[in-house]
């Protein structure tokens, strides 16, 4: 049975009224967020491209260009290669992918990868379809991977040679940062690839203020760090995008051999991204907020973030909730003893927190939909639901 | 340097009239279309949803499963399970890997997998990540895969094991349906998993009015055929959905535990996707033109695009110029002695066409967006570049 278009519209409604809500500020276990309200406009512009076949779009293919320019001048390259994809998945599985395809053509069997154990499940995905060995080593007390670890690791294992290193900048659990600085140096002095991923960091770390920086973490992930070859970075996080907009950048283009794959009907006769057909929504977005915000404006939406943090801790403490650690970035984890079931029994009452797997904590990860005022009655129903 | 919305918006309209546009009939190369203007509404009315995170998005993930129902009704498959995901290569990516997962559950070294030569570059990319190795069968004066060479390879190789077949419902180049019949009944003889890659196909051949079914070809290709385990079938090309809209319809959720990844953060415990976070306006408005149109709207758009594509047929060989083979679905194939040269010279005069591998052959696709007097104007556009 057919329906007209005003009962088609008014079907959908009444399931998008199903969905939560981002200013509603339940949601505070997402790495998205509502994106800039510009993106609406621009979205409906670049509605019909197709980026997967980039003769046809030149004008949105140039802003792919110019984007993964403008975001590699951020992370200190000048001469970047890279896409504007569908999330931070694609970008670490199109790494892992150059990474293999590096180690294969040396002609290694097996392709070993040192990761931390923090890891998003990306990688996961990555390793059970590549066949990648991961090598995963202790963390410290930080909650970082163990440089001692990985350079005693390289040099009793000389014989079996490691591919890559993996680092993190924001990690999805706790938001942590790898010491990328130090593992920079290890790695480019045994010749090993490094990719970073800074899917959430990305947009957070290079605008932040010093003032929030702690004294345990090195800040630094960029390309700026000589090993560094690929960094997973997404504007569809706190770039404020709409999705689909992760990205995926290259020291250079020299890296793209590793990833074309022939494309006989298309107007490019390669193609180099894991996904075909794209949208150029996500690309087109990302130009305009980048445009529209500047460095000032990400500066602002992340020191605001950053505030709220603090006072998220400074409530919970209040209430004697115990963080795991002195927030890294605009992510908080405090211990729980249960914490699927303190999440579940939140869920029942419509507040969205996630779990820290690495260490029993709910995790609470403070995006710029989310109020003080949320923050305030969230903490009033955690107090509720551990009473009970 | 920032600029302001107006400044952004006014920018960007120059980049975005760089490209092409589909109205004008320009584009002859690509699966793609202008998607129906409803879905324009229901994209601002999704605009926020994440179905990576689907706890939060309960009604958009409601859709989503209903949309999949619906799409499993026209196939054949009252129960199915499955995704609207980012489009064909990561549906056809995602049914290697539950193929990888399942022969490797068996106890298996190496996935072997029989996929015609005509199989899209997809499967290339999915053959590199998971070193799957491929049989690539003769072709039939039709272009479709040599069953009989498929039947004599199985019994050659009774030790070694055969893990799935690819068979094609609507092929890239010609848009050939290989005989997915015969194929399904020796997948089933010999416990073979058989996977369709209807991408294209699956919005065509089921609402295809008999007139236009030519006797060489055999157009069943879904769930009804007994082996067919996978099918993926794009809602964003003869669909008219927007990117992202593609689509991968298993059986049953029986083949969801090979696809699952521990997912701790997120309201689901487990992920199956390729894809992490995904916006949910393809399948919200998959959903609404599916219920605007009706079997009898796609009736109607499969029949104005053959229409127009033996019109188009007619035309050309007005001008002595000779298609490939009949028309399967709405693709023509024109032998060209030079096709490559012969499509960079129509580029030059502002006309898309792509090109056959397999064949020396300019590839017109007559989606919706082509009207006759395009066909005509390109028409007098190809005399005139052959007569240069």
């Amino acid at each position: 049975m057919t329906m007209n278009e005003k009962e088609v519209l008014d079907a959908l409604k009444k399931y998008r009224e199903m969905d939560l809500k981002y200013e509603d500020g339940r949601i505070l276990g997402s790495m998205c967020t509502k994106p800039h309200p510009i993106s609406k406009k621009i979205s409906e512009m670049f509605f019909e491209t197709n980026l997967g076949d980039p003769g046809l779009f030149k004008g949105t293919k140039k802003l792919e260009d110019e984007v993964i320019q403008m975001m590699g001048n951020f992370l200190n390259n000048n001469n970047p290669f890279g896409y504007i994809i569908s999330g931070g998945t694609e970008a670490n599985i199109t790494a892992m992918r150059t990474i293999k395809n590096i180690s294969r053509k040396k002609g290694n069997k097996t392709t070993t990868v040192i990761i931390p154990e923090t890891a998003h499940f990306s990688f996961e995905k990555a390793r059970e379809m590549m066949d990648l060995q991961y090598i995963k080593p202790p963390l410290t007390d930080y909650y970082t991977m163990d440089v001692k670890y990985i350079k005693d690791y390289i040099e009793d294992n000389k014989n079996n040679k490691i591919d890559a290193i993996v680092g993190i900048a924001g990690c999805t659990e706790l938001g942590t940062i790898d010491n990328i600085k130090a593992i920079s140096k290890l790695a480019e002095e045994n010749d090993i690839y490094l990719h970073v991923d800074a899917a959430f960091g990305g947009f957070v770390i290079p605008f932040l203020e010093d003032k929030y920086k702690l004294n345990n973490y090195n800040y630094e992930f960029d390309f700026s760090l000589n090993a560094v070859s690929s960094i997973t970075i997404d504007p569809h996080k706190m770039g404020l995008a709409p999705i689909p907009a992760g990205g995926i950048l290259f020291r250079d283009i020299s890296f793209k051999k590793y990833l074309d794959v022939e494309a006989p009907y298309l107007t490019d006769i390669h193609q180099a991204t894991l996904i075909g057909t794209r949208t150029g929504i996500g690309v087109a977005s990302t130009w305009g907020v980048m445009k529209l915000l500047g460095e000032e404006g990400y500066k602002n939406i992340v020191s605001e973030c950053m505030d709220k943090t603090y006072y998220l801790i400074k409530k919970a403490k209040e209430y004697g909730f115990k963080p795991v650690i002195d927030p890294v970035l605009n992510i908080v984890a405090l211990e729980d003893e249960n914490p699927s079931e303190t999440c579940l029994k939140l869920r029942e009452i419509g507040w969205y927190v996630s779990i820290c797997k690495c260490v029993g904590a709910l995790r609470i990860i403070v995006m710029p939909h989310i109020e003080k005022e949320h923050i305030d009655e969230f903490i009033g129903a955690l107090a509720s639901v551990r009473k009970s």
